[in-house]
Protein backbone atom coordinates (compact mmCIF):
# COMPACT_ATOMS: atom_id res chain seq x y z
CA UNK A 1 0.00 0.00 0.00
CA UNK A 2 1.31 3.58 -1.12
CA UNK A 3 0.80 6.31 0.97
CA UNK A 4 0.40 8.45 -2.33
CA UNK A 5 -2.81 10.17 -2.83
CA UNK A 6 -5.72 8.48 -4.56
CA UNK A 7 -6.29 10.79 -7.73
CA UNK A 8 -9.50 10.34 -9.82
CA UNK A 9 -7.96 11.05 -13.31
CA UNK A 10 -10.36 13.95 -15.24
CA UNK A 11 -11.13 12.85 -18.92
CA UNK A 12 -10.36 15.88 -20.52
CA UNK A 13 -11.44 16.74 -24.01
CA UNK A 14 -9.97 14.95 -26.80
CA UNK A 15 -8.79 18.18 -29.32
CA UNK A 16 -10.23 19.14 -32.96
CA UNK A 17 -8.07 19.10 -35.36
CA UNK A 18 -8.97 21.58 -38.77
CA UNK A 19 -6.44 21.31 -41.92
CA UNK A 20 -6.96 24.52 -43.51
CA UNK A 21 -5.82 25.82 -47.14
CA UNK A 22 -6.34 30.03 -47.52
CA UNK A 23 -5.27 32.16 -49.63
CA UNK A 24 -2.85 35.05 -48.34
CA UNK A 25 -4.05 37.86 -50.79
CA UNK A 26 -7.23 38.99 -48.61
CA UNK A 27 -5.93 38.67 -45.39
CA UNK A 28 -3.76 40.30 -42.82
CA UNK A 29 -2.11 37.28 -41.98
CA UNK A 30 -3.34 34.17 -40.07
CA UNK A 31 -3.07 35.74 -36.67
CA UNK A 32 -6.06 37.50 -35.17
CA UNK A 33 -5.31 41.63 -35.34
CA UNK A 34 -8.22 43.98 -33.85
CA UNK A 35 -9.47 45.95 -37.20
CA UNK A 36 -7.98 43.43 -39.81
CA UNK A 37 -9.74 40.48 -41.62
CA UNK A 38 -7.21 37.25 -40.65
CA UNK A 39 -7.49 33.98 -41.30
CA UNK A 40 -7.97 32.87 -37.41
CA UNK A 41 -10.64 35.83 -36.53
CA UNK A 42 -12.98 34.33 -40.10
CA UNK A 43 -12.25 30.54 -38.59
CA UNK A 44 -13.04 31.57 -35.33
CA UNK A 45 -16.16 33.18 -36.38
CA UNK A 46 -17.50 30.11 -38.15
CA UNK A 47 -16.63 27.55 -35.29
CA UNK A 48 -18.74 29.94 -33.20
CA UNK A 49 -21.55 30.09 -35.12
CA UNK A 50 -21.51 25.93 -35.63
CA UNK A 51 -20.23 25.72 -31.94
CA UNK A 52 -22.23 28.27 -30.51
CA UNK A 53 -19.43 29.34 -27.93
CA UNK A 54 -16.38 31.73 -28.48
CA UNK A 55 -13.53 29.13 -29.46
CA UNK A 56 -9.81 29.69 -29.21
CA UNK A 57 -7.54 28.47 -31.34
CA UNK A 58 -3.86 27.74 -32.42
CA UNK A 59 -1.99 26.70 -35.33
CA UNK A 60 0.81 25.26 -36.42
CA UNK A 61 2.54 28.08 -38.48
CA UNK A 62 1.78 31.91 -37.96
CA UNK A 63 1.84 32.76 -41.60
CA UNK A 64 2.32 36.52 -42.93
CA UNK A 65 0.08 38.85 -44.89
CA UNK A 66 -0.03 37.41 -48.34
CA UNK A 67 0.86 34.09 -47.43
CA UNK A 68 -0.99 30.87 -48.45
CA UNK A 69 -1.55 27.60 -46.87
CA UNK A 70 -2.43 24.51 -48.25
CA UNK A 71 -1.98 22.46 -45.18
CA UNK A 72 -2.48 24.71 -42.01
CA UNK A 73 -3.09 22.90 -39.17
CA UNK A 74 -5.77 24.68 -36.62
CA UNK A 75 -6.37 22.93 -33.04
CA UNK A 76 -8.74 23.75 -30.24
CA UNK A 77 -10.28 21.42 -27.67
CA UNK A 78 -13.62 19.95 -28.55
CA UNK A 79 -16.85 21.60 -26.97
CA UNK A 80 -19.01 18.74 -27.48
CA UNK A 81 -21.42 20.11 -29.74
CA UNK A 82 -18.96 19.12 -32.76
CA UNK A 83 -21.55 17.40 -35.42
CA UNK A 84 -20.33 14.25 -38.00
CA UNK A 85 -17.57 15.15 -40.21
CA UNK A 86 -18.27 15.87 -43.40
CA UNK A 87 -21.70 17.49 -41.86
CA UNK A 88 -19.31 19.91 -40.37
CA UNK A 89 -17.04 20.47 -42.90
CA UNK A 90 -19.52 21.27 -45.48
CA UNK A 91 -21.16 24.03 -42.55
CA UNK A 92 -17.69 24.91 -41.84
CA UNK A 93 -17.23 26.26 -46.02
CA UNK A 94 -20.36 27.44 -46.14
CA UNK A 95 -19.36 30.07 -43.23
CA UNK A 96 -15.90 30.75 -44.00
CA UNK A 97 -14.69 33.47 -46.55
CA UNK A 98 -14.06 32.28 -49.98
CA UNK A 99 -10.40 32.33 -49.77
CA UNK A 100 -10.46 29.85 -47.00
CA UNK A 101 -11.12 26.33 -47.07
CA UNK A 102 -11.59 23.89 -44.28
CA UNK A 103 -10.08 20.53 -46.04
CA UNK A 104 -10.44 18.05 -43.18
CA UNK A 105 -11.53 17.33 -39.71
CA UNK A 106 -9.33 15.24 -37.17
CA UNK A 107 -9.15 14.63 -33.53
CA UNK A 108 -6.53 14.20 -31.47
CA UNK A 109 -5.78 13.38 -28.24
CA UNK A 110 -6.27 15.71 -25.41
CA UNK A 111 -3.86 18.70 -24.46
CA UNK A 112 -2.66 18.25 -28.23
CA UNK A 113 -1.39 21.56 -29.73
CA UNK A 114 -1.05 22.57 -33.54
CA UNK A 115 1.55 24.21 -32.90
CA UNK A 116 3.96 22.62 -29.84
CA UNK A 117 3.32 19.36 -31.40
CA UNK A 118 4.55 19.74 -34.82
CA UNK A 119 7.35 17.63 -35.82
CA UNK A 120 8.11 18.89 -38.74
CA UNK A 121 6.80 22.12 -40.99
CA UNK A 122 6.97 21.80 -44.58
CA UNK A 123 6.99 25.32 -47.10
CA UNK A 124 7.03 25.84 -50.75
CA UNK A 125 7.88 28.72 -52.95
CA UNK A 126 6.87 29.32 -56.49
CA UNK A 127 8.86 30.92 -58.69
CA UNK A 128 8.31 31.53 -62.61
CA UNK A 129 11.06 33.08 -64.84
CA UNK A 130 11.21 34.58 -68.28
CA UNK A 131 10.36 37.00 -70.63
CA UNK A 132 7.06 35.49 -70.71
CA UNK A 133 5.15 36.63 -66.72
CA UNK A 134 2.81 34.02 -65.03
CA UNK A 135 -0.83 33.77 -65.56
CA UNK A 136 -2.63 31.23 -64.26
CA UNK A 137 0.12 31.22 -61.42
CA UNK A 138 0.21 34.65 -61.24
CA UNK A 139 -1.72 34.73 -57.44
CA UNK A 140 0.79 31.91 -56.19
CA UNK A 141 4.13 32.69 -57.66
CA UNK A 142 6.83 35.12 -57.67
CA UNK A 143 7.72 36.34 -61.54
CA UNK A 144 11.13 36.99 -62.31
CA UNK A 145 11.88 38.74 -66.10
CA UNK A 146 15.19 36.36 -66.19
CA UNK A 147 16.24 32.87 -65.62
CA UNK A 148 17.82 31.30 -62.74
CA UNK A 149 21.25 28.98 -62.81
CA UNK A 150 19.24 26.48 -60.50
CA UNK A 151 22.76 24.84 -59.94
CA UNK A 152 24.17 27.51 -58.60
CA UNK A 153 20.77 27.42 -56.14
CA UNK A 154 21.32 23.71 -55.17
CA UNK A 155 25.01 23.84 -54.41
CA UNK A 156 24.09 27.64 -52.35
CA UNK A 157 20.90 25.56 -50.36
CA UNK A 158 23.15 22.77 -49.18
CA UNK A 159 25.16 24.78 -46.54
CA UNK A 160 21.63 25.67 -44.87
CA UNK A 161 20.42 21.95 -44.56
CA UNK A 162 20.68 20.68 -40.81
CA UNK A 163 20.79 22.45 -37.61
CA UNK A 164 21.81 26.36 -37.91
CA UNK A 165 21.28 29.35 -35.99
CA UNK A 166 19.67 31.01 -38.95
CA UNK A 167 20.06 34.36 -37.56
CA UNK A 168 20.51 36.15 -40.74
CA UNK A 169 17.73 35.07 -41.86
CA UNK A 170 15.47 36.03 -39.69
CA UNK A 171 13.65 39.75 -38.93
CA UNK A 172 16.12 41.04 -36.52
CA UNK A 173 13.69 42.95 -33.94
CA UNK A 174 11.66 39.24 -33.66
CA UNK A 175 15.19 37.36 -32.95
CA UNK A 176 16.20 40.01 -30.10
CA UNK A 177 16.91 37.24 -26.84
CA UNK A 178 15.49 34.38 -28.70
CA UNK A 179 17.30 30.94 -29.73
CA UNK A 180 17.18 30.84 -33.32
CA UNK A 181 18.65 27.98 -33.79
CA UNK A 182 16.44 25.60 -36.47
CA UNK A 183 16.86 22.10 -37.95
CA UNK A 184 16.28 22.20 -41.70
CA UNK A 185 15.40 18.67 -42.71
CA UNK A 186 15.75 19.39 -46.72
CA UNK A 187 16.01 22.01 -49.55
CA UNK A 188 14.99 20.94 -52.90
CA UNK A 189 14.61 22.94 -55.89
CA UNK A 190 12.53 21.38 -58.63
CA UNK A 191 11.29 22.12 -62.15
CA UNK A 192 7.32 21.67 -62.15
CA UNK A 193 4.34 22.33 -64.84
CA UNK A 194 1.36 23.57 -63.24
CA UNK A 195 -1.73 24.72 -65.05
CA UNK A 196 0.21 24.61 -68.03
CA UNK A 197 2.82 26.98 -67.19
CA UNK A 198 6.06 26.28 -66.23
CA UNK A 199 7.77 26.94 -62.81
CA UNK A 200 10.28 26.24 -60.01
CA UNK A 201 9.45 24.96 -56.81
CA UNK A 202 11.70 25.30 -53.74
CA UNK A 203 10.81 23.36 -51.07
CA UNK A 204 11.87 23.79 -47.64
CA UNK A 205 11.45 20.91 -44.85
CA UNK A 206 12.18 22.06 -41.11
CA UNK A 207 11.12 21.44 -37.75
CA UNK A 208 10.30 25.10 -37.20
CA UNK A 209 11.02 28.18 -38.99
CA UNK A 210 11.61 32.01 -37.61
CA UNK A 211 9.73 34.85 -38.42
CA UNK A 212 10.27 35.11 -42.15
CA UNK A 213 13.08 32.89 -42.39
CA UNK A 214 11.88 30.55 -46.23
CA UNK A 215 11.39 33.75 -47.33
CA UNK A 216 14.70 35.00 -46.60
CA UNK A 217 16.18 32.10 -47.69
CA UNK A 218 14.34 31.94 -51.29
CA UNK A 219 15.57 35.92 -51.70
CA UNK A 220 19.20 34.86 -50.93
CA UNK A 221 19.10 31.67 -53.21
CA UNK A 222 17.82 33.76 -56.17
CA UNK A 223 20.63 36.41 -55.50
CA UNK A 224 23.10 33.07 -56.53
CA UNK A 225 20.53 31.99 -58.74
CA UNK A 226 20.59 35.80 -60.81
CA UNK A 227 24.60 35.22 -60.89
CA UNK A 228 25.03 37.89 -58.57
CA UNK A 229 26.72 35.98 -55.46
CA UNK A 230 28.76 32.57 -55.71
CA UNK A 231 26.60 29.38 -54.21
CA UNK A 232 29.64 29.71 -51.45
CA UNK A 233 28.12 33.21 -49.75
CA UNK A 234 25.07 31.58 -48.82
CA UNK A 235 27.39 29.68 -45.80
CA UNK A 236 29.39 33.52 -45.39
CA UNK A 237 26.05 34.62 -44.80
CA UNK A 238 24.70 31.74 -41.94
CA UNK A 239 27.83 32.03 -40.16
CA UNK A 240 27.55 36.06 -39.85
CA UNK A 241 24.36 35.47 -38.19
CA UNK A 242 23.29 39.00 -39.17
CA UNK A 243 20.26 39.64 -41.43
CA UNK A 244 22.17 42.38 -43.21
CA UNK A 245 23.93 39.87 -44.91
CA UNK A 246 21.11 38.12 -46.16
CA UNK A 247 19.16 38.22 -49.42
CA UNK A 248 15.65 40.68 -50.08
CA UNK A 249 13.09 38.72 -48.48
CA UNK A 250 11.32 36.82 -51.32
CA UNK A 251 7.50 37.97 -51.72
CA UNK A 252 4.84 36.71 -49.76
CA UNK A 253 2.71 35.65 -52.57
CA UNK A 254 5.34 32.71 -53.89
CA UNK A 255 4.99 30.98 -50.91
CA UNK A 256 2.62 28.49 -49.10
CA UNK A 257 2.81 26.63 -45.84
CA UNK A 258 2.10 23.08 -47.63
CA UNK A 259 2.18 20.29 -44.60
CA UNK A 260 2.57 20.15 -40.83
CA UNK A 261 3.37 16.26 -39.48
CA UNK A 262 2.77 15.14 -36.64
CA UNK A 263 3.58 12.12 -34.45
CA UNK A 264 1.20 9.22 -35.31
CA UNK A 265 0.10 8.08 -32.03
CA UNK A 266 -1.36 12.14 -31.46
CA UNK A 267 -4.31 10.97 -33.01
CA UNK A 268 -7.35 9.40 -32.03
CA UNK B 1 4.43 28.75 -125.68
CA UNK B 2 1.80 29.18 -123.84
CA UNK B 3 -0.61 32.07 -124.68
CA UNK B 4 -1.35 33.01 -120.58
CA UNK B 5 -0.20 36.56 -119.65
CA UNK B 6 3.17 36.45 -117.81
CA UNK B 7 1.84 36.92 -114.02
CA UNK B 8 4.95 38.55 -111.73
CA UNK B 9 4.48 37.01 -107.90
CA UNK B 10 3.74 39.51 -105.68
CA UNK B 11 5.80 39.13 -102.58
CA UNK B 12 3.57 38.51 -100.25
CA UNK B 13 3.90 39.23 -96.14
CA UNK B 14 4.46 36.63 -94.35
CA UNK B 15 2.44 36.28 -90.94
CA UNK B 16 2.77 37.01 -87.36
CA UNK B 17 1.54 34.07 -85.24
CA UNK B 18 1.34 34.87 -81.41
CA UNK B 19 0.59 32.02 -78.77
CA UNK B 20 -1.32 33.72 -76.15
CA UNK B 21 -2.86 32.92 -72.53
CA UNK B 22 -5.39 34.86 -70.86
CA UNK B 23 -7.74 34.99 -67.62
CA UNK B 24 -11.16 35.14 -68.76
CA UNK B 25 -12.21 36.50 -65.66
CA UNK B 26 -11.57 40.35 -67.10
CA UNK B 27 -12.69 39.93 -70.22
CA UNK B 28 -15.53 40.58 -71.79
CA UNK B 29 -14.34 37.60 -74.30
CA UNK B 30 -11.95 37.46 -76.98
CA UNK B 31 -13.24 39.15 -79.76
CA UNK B 32 -13.72 43.23 -79.77
CA UNK B 33 -16.87 44.82 -78.53
CA UNK B 34 -17.41 48.61 -78.42
CA UNK B 35 -17.55 49.94 -74.85
CA UNK B 36 -16.38 46.37 -73.42
CA UNK B 37 -12.78 45.12 -72.25
CA UNK B 38 -11.90 42.34 -74.90
CA UNK B 39 -8.78 40.82 -75.01
CA UNK B 40 -8.64 41.28 -78.92
CA UNK B 41 -8.66 45.04 -78.18
CA UNK B 42 -6.21 44.92 -75.43
CA UNK B 43 -4.03 42.98 -77.82
CA UNK B 44 -4.05 44.84 -81.17
CA UNK B 45 -3.69 48.19 -78.52
CA UNK B 46 -0.32 46.47 -77.83
CA UNK B 47 0.52 45.78 -81.23
CA UNK B 48 -0.81 49.05 -82.65
CA UNK B 49 1.87 51.03 -79.57
CA UNK B 50 4.75 48.56 -80.75
CA UNK B 51 4.49 48.52 -84.84
CA UNK B 52 2.82 51.98 -85.15
CA UNK B 53 0.15 50.79 -87.48
CA UNK B 54 -3.36 49.62 -87.21
CA UNK B 55 -3.23 45.73 -86.67
CA UNK B 56 -6.34 43.34 -87.11
CA UNK B 57 -6.01 40.07 -85.86
CA UNK B 58 -7.53 36.77 -86.42
CA UNK B 59 -7.79 33.89 -83.71
CA UNK B 60 -7.80 30.21 -83.74
CA UNK B 61 -10.97 30.33 -80.99
CA UNK B 62 -13.19 32.93 -80.64
CA UNK B 63 -13.50 32.38 -76.55
CA UNK B 64 -16.59 33.64 -74.42
CA UNK B 65 -16.63 36.04 -71.71
CA UNK B 66 -15.25 34.15 -68.75
CA UNK B 67 -13.21 31.49 -70.74
CA UNK B 68 -10.04 31.39 -70.69
CA UNK B 69 -7.12 30.70 -73.21
CA UNK B 70 -3.24 29.04 -72.36
CA UNK B 71 -2.86 28.55 -76.28
CA UNK B 72 -5.11 30.71 -77.93
CA UNK B 73 -3.12 31.36 -81.35
CA UNK B 74 -3.55 34.99 -83.15
CA UNK B 75 -2.14 35.68 -86.54
CA UNK B 76 -1.74 39.00 -88.71
CA UNK B 77 0.52 39.80 -91.52
CA UNK B 78 4.08 41.33 -90.76
CA UNK B 79 4.06 44.90 -91.09
CA UNK B 80 8.11 44.87 -90.99
CA UNK B 81 8.37 46.89 -88.10
CA UNK B 82 8.48 43.39 -85.63
CA UNK B 83 11.88 43.59 -83.95
CA UNK B 84 13.78 40.98 -82.69
CA UNK B 85 11.63 38.07 -80.76
CA UNK B 86 12.18 38.30 -77.16
CA UNK B 87 12.29 41.78 -76.78
CA UNK B 88 9.37 41.81 -78.79
CA UNK B 89 7.51 39.48 -76.63
CA UNK B 90 8.89 41.45 -73.25
CA UNK B 91 7.60 44.97 -74.98
CA UNK B 92 4.23 43.08 -75.63
CA UNK B 93 4.03 41.90 -71.99
CA UNK B 94 4.68 45.36 -71.07
CA UNK B 95 1.87 46.80 -72.71
CA UNK B 96 -0.77 44.35 -72.28
CA UNK B 97 -2.90 44.27 -69.62
CA UNK B 98 -2.08 41.77 -66.34
CA UNK B 99 -4.55 38.37 -67.38
CA UNK B 100 -2.98 38.59 -71.09
CA UNK B 101 0.42 36.62 -71.60
CA UNK B 102 2.26 36.61 -74.96
CA UNK B 103 3.76 33.11 -74.78
CA UNK B 104 5.34 32.94 -78.20
CA UNK B 105 5.61 34.73 -81.60
CA UNK B 106 6.25 32.63 -84.85
CA UNK B 107 5.88 33.60 -88.42
CA UNK B 108 4.30 31.64 -90.37
CA UNK B 109 3.33 31.79 -94.77
CA UNK B 110 1.80 34.57 -96.30
CA UNK B 111 -1.95 34.30 -96.25
CA UNK B 112 -1.75 32.22 -93.31
CA UNK B 113 -4.57 32.50 -90.47
CA UNK B 114 -5.31 31.27 -87.37
CA UNK B 115 -8.45 30.59 -87.39
CA UNK B 116 -8.88 29.08 -90.82
CA UNK B 117 -5.64 26.82 -91.04
CA UNK B 118 -6.14 25.43 -87.53
CA UNK B 119 -6.36 21.57 -88.18
CA UNK B 120 -7.69 20.69 -84.55
CA UNK B 121 -8.44 22.41 -80.80
CA UNK B 122 -8.32 21.11 -77.42
CA UNK B 123 -10.56 22.52 -74.60
CA UNK B 124 -10.09 21.37 -71.75
CA UNK B 125 -12.54 21.96 -68.49
CA UNK B 126 -11.77 21.78 -64.79
CA UNK B 127 -14.08 20.44 -62.15
CA UNK B 128 -13.26 20.42 -58.47
CA UNK B 129 -16.10 18.01 -56.72
CA UNK B 130 -16.47 16.93 -53.01
CA UNK B 131 -17.34 18.72 -49.38
CA UNK B 132 -14.21 21.33 -49.61
CA UNK B 133 -14.88 24.10 -52.73
CA UNK B 134 -11.76 24.64 -54.72
CA UNK B 135 -9.22 27.51 -53.22
CA UNK B 136 -6.22 27.56 -55.46
CA UNK B 137 -8.46 26.23 -58.63
CA UNK B 138 -11.45 28.03 -57.93
CA UNK B 139 -10.73 30.74 -60.33
CA UNK B 140 -10.10 28.02 -63.36
CA UNK B 141 -12.29 24.93 -62.27
CA UNK B 142 -16.03 24.75 -61.75
CA UNK B 143 -16.97 23.62 -57.66
CA UNK B 144 -19.36 20.38 -57.37
CA UNK B 145 -20.24 19.83 -53.84
CA UNK B 146 -21.09 16.20 -54.57
CA UNK B 147 -18.53 13.55 -56.45
CA UNK B 148 -19.18 12.08 -59.71
CA UNK B 149 -19.33 8.94 -61.33
CA UNK B 150 -16.16 9.28 -63.81
CA UNK B 151 -17.09 6.00 -65.13
CA UNK B 152 -20.53 6.82 -66.56
CA UNK B 153 -19.47 10.16 -67.57
CA UNK B 154 -16.60 8.40 -69.87
CA UNK B 155 -19.15 6.02 -71.27
CA UNK B 156 -21.98 8.84 -71.84
CA UNK B 157 -18.85 10.71 -73.64
CA UNK B 158 -18.31 8.20 -76.16
CA UNK B 159 -21.23 8.58 -78.01
CA UNK B 160 -19.84 11.69 -79.06
CA UNK B 161 -16.17 10.81 -80.60
CA UNK B 162 -16.71 10.66 -83.89
CA UNK B 163 -17.90 12.84 -86.82
CA UNK B 164 -21.45 13.70 -85.77
CA UNK B 165 -24.09 16.98 -85.99
CA UNK B 166 -24.25 18.52 -82.79
CA UNK B 167 -26.51 20.70 -83.31
CA UNK B 168 -28.03 19.51 -79.40
CA UNK B 169 -24.88 20.95 -78.13
CA UNK B 170 -24.54 24.67 -79.43
CA UNK B 171 -26.35 28.33 -78.82
CA UNK B 172 -29.86 27.76 -81.00
CA UNK B 173 -29.82 30.73 -82.69
CA UNK B 174 -26.21 30.06 -83.67
CA UNK B 175 -27.12 27.01 -85.28
CA UNK B 176 -29.78 28.41 -87.85
CA UNK B 177 -29.28 27.95 -91.20
CA UNK B 178 -25.42 26.49 -90.78
CA UNK B 179 -23.86 23.62 -90.86
CA UNK B 180 -23.58 21.91 -87.35
CA UNK B 181 -21.41 18.94 -88.21
CA UNK B 182 -18.03 18.93 -86.43
CA UNK B 183 -15.53 15.84 -85.82
CA UNK B 184 -14.78 15.24 -82.02
CA UNK B 185 -11.13 13.12 -81.97
CA UNK B 186 -11.35 12.38 -78.45
CA UNK B 187 -12.63 13.19 -75.15
CA UNK B 188 -10.97 11.80 -72.09
CA UNK B 189 -11.62 12.43 -68.04
CA UNK B 190 -8.65 12.27 -66.05
CA UNK B 191 -8.19 12.79 -62.29
CA UNK B 192 -5.48 15.55 -61.98
CA UNK B 193 -3.69 17.24 -58.88
CA UNK B 194 -2.76 20.25 -59.35
CA UNK B 195 -1.77 23.28 -56.60
CA UNK B 196 -1.92 20.46 -54.08
CA UNK B 197 -5.65 20.41 -54.95
CA UNK B 198 -7.64 17.84 -56.85
CA UNK B 199 -9.20 17.85 -59.16
CA UNK B 200 -10.90 16.39 -62.56
CA UNK B 201 -10.51 17.36 -66.18
CA UNK B 202 -12.42 16.77 -69.26
CA UNK B 203 -10.37 17.35 -72.42
CA UNK B 204 -11.95 17.46 -75.40
CA UNK B 205 -10.09 17.99 -79.02
CA UNK B 206 -11.88 18.29 -82.26
CA UNK B 207 -10.96 19.65 -85.72
CA UNK B 208 -13.53 23.02 -84.77
CA UNK B 209 -16.19 23.58 -82.44
CA UNK B 210 -19.72 25.15 -82.45
CA UNK B 211 -20.51 28.25 -80.14
CA UNK B 212 -20.63 27.34 -76.16
CA UNK B 213 -20.34 23.04 -77.45
CA UNK B 214 -17.81 22.18 -74.99
CA UNK B 215 -19.62 23.79 -72.30
CA UNK B 216 -22.81 22.02 -73.32
CA UNK B 217 -20.71 18.68 -73.40
CA UNK B 218 -19.21 18.81 -69.50
CA UNK B 219 -22.65 20.09 -68.53
CA UNK B 220 -24.47 17.03 -70.71
CA UNK B 221 -21.95 15.02 -68.82
CA UNK B 222 -22.04 16.24 -65.65
CA UNK B 223 -25.55 14.73 -65.50
CA UNK B 224 -24.44 11.69 -66.43
CA UNK B 225 -22.00 11.86 -63.44
CA UNK B 226 -24.07 13.13 -60.91
CA UNK B 227 -26.95 10.24 -61.79
CA UNK B 228 -29.35 12.06 -62.66
CA UNK B 229 -29.23 10.33 -66.44
CA UNK B 230 -28.23 7.30 -67.91
CA UNK B 231 -24.96 7.16 -69.82
CA UNK B 232 -27.26 6.12 -73.20
CA UNK B 233 -29.31 9.53 -72.65
CA UNK B 234 -26.17 11.06 -74.01
CA UNK B 235 -26.54 9.07 -77.77
CA UNK B 236 -30.34 10.28 -77.99
CA UNK B 237 -29.45 13.74 -76.75
CA UNK B 238 -26.94 13.83 -79.94
CA UNK B 239 -29.40 12.21 -82.25
CA UNK B 240 -32.67 14.95 -81.02
CA UNK B 241 -30.57 17.72 -82.72
CA UNK B 242 -32.70 19.77 -80.47
CA UNK B 243 -30.48 22.10 -77.86
CA UNK B 244 -33.57 21.69 -75.27
CA UNK B 245 -32.75 18.18 -75.23
CA UNK B 246 -28.71 18.58 -73.56
CA UNK B 247 -27.77 19.36 -70.03
CA UNK B 248 -26.91 22.97 -68.66
CA UNK B 249 -24.21 24.43 -70.02
CA UNK B 250 -21.09 24.28 -67.49
CA UNK B 251 -20.00 27.60 -65.83
CA UNK B 252 -17.34 29.47 -68.69
CA UNK B 253 -15.03 30.01 -65.92
CA UNK B 254 -13.76 26.28 -66.09
CA UNK B 255 -13.00 26.20 -69.14
CA UNK B 256 -9.58 26.93 -70.75
CA UNK B 257 -8.75 26.71 -74.80
CA UNK B 258 -5.43 24.81 -74.05
CA UNK B 259 -3.74 24.25 -77.63
CA UNK B 260 -4.72 24.57 -81.44
CA UNK B 261 -2.37 22.73 -84.07
CA UNK B 262 -1.08 23.25 -87.81
CA UNK B 263 0.25 21.55 -90.50
CA UNK B 264 4.14 21.75 -89.91
CA UNK B 265 4.41 23.20 -93.47
CA UNK B 266 2.99 26.40 -92.77
CA UNK B 267 5.64 27.80 -90.51
CA UNK B 268 8.73 29.24 -91.52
Amino acid sequence: MSDAPIITPVKAAPTVVLTVAYDGLPFAGFASQPGFPTVQSSLEAALRTTLRCEIETQCAGRTDAGVHALGQVVSFPATGSESGSEEWLRSLNALTPDGIAVREIRYAQPRFSARHDAISREYRYRLVTGPVPPMFLAPVAWGLKRPLDIEAMRRGAEFLVGEHDFRSFCVSESAIGKRTVRRVHAIEITEEQHLGEDGLMVRVVGNAFLHSMVRTIVGTLVEVGRGKKHPDWVREVLEKRDRAQAGPKAPACGLTLWKVEYRPEVWL
